[in-house]
């Protein structure tokens, strides 16, 4: 399979990152995320609302998925995410069988990307560095909240 | 481990197949489900709502998980639900650590229910034939609409 392109991943992920951002700005947990089309177009985006909404099952990528609606098809699409997604997280992008996964980091929290990689998914990621200080940032500021947002 | 009071589990259940019927009802997928405190505490609710809102994200126990609103901790909660989980929902059941699944049947749909089991969910299959029955008319008479929900 040919690589993805990981300029255009990090393209996407800044739609991602911008989500985090206006969490964190909410005083939310700072997770973003986005899912595309395969021709590039943005179907939905979105942001982990536990805090802001009381919604514990509103994580990023249930958001972006949510925001996207109704689809008939996942095939070819990507979704994009500032942290590797955990077992909710990846059990959505497994059952409706989204395509690739771009992972900003996998560094703060380890998910379920190397699952999803052996069930075919292509997992694309990108170490970055602003994902993982945001992430590092607040977890250290807020362990007990992201403790509870992972159930632990 | 002692075995789960079967007939408690049936009890619980009747709640999980009210949320059904009332999806039923409103021209949605019949799959309701609710989430069960350690102490018998009904928590939260809920059924698919992919037709009702337009929302692929709200599945059965997603929607009671959604309901309960924010706990400290999953640790000895059960979640029921009237068909076997999809992958999406079972992501949710271990990532959050609710510790037993009461699942009405798993005839019409083989989910998630035994890689939960190997990963510590203690899994309680009733085969309830009402279950049964109403997901196996409803998917005949709407199989695109069920493929859609599943991702397939």
């Amino acid at each position: 399979m040919e690589r993805f392109d990981r300029t255009q991943a990090r393209t996407w992920l800044s739609t991602a990152v911008e989500e985090a951002r206006a969490g964190l700005a909410e005083g939310g947990i700072p997770i973003g995320a986005a899912l595309y089309a395969p021709d590039g177009t943005l179907l939905g985006r979105g942001h982990n609302r536990r805090v802001q909404d009381g919604d514990p099952s509103t994580h990023a990528e249930t958001a972006a998925f949510r925001d996207a609606g109704r689809q008939g098809s996942y095939r070819g699409t990507t979704m994009v995410t500032t942290l590797s997604p955990c077992w909710y997280c990846s059990g959505l992008v497994r059952q409706f069988g989204i395509s690739r996964v771009v992972v900003g980091e996998a560094e703060t929290f380890h998910g379920g990307h190397d699952w999803l990689a052996e069930h075919g998914v292509e997992i694309v990621l990108l170490d970055d560095a602003e994902c993982v200080a945001m992430m590092r940032d607040f977890v250290r500021e807020n362990p007990a909240l992201w403790n509870e947002d992972i159930g632990e």
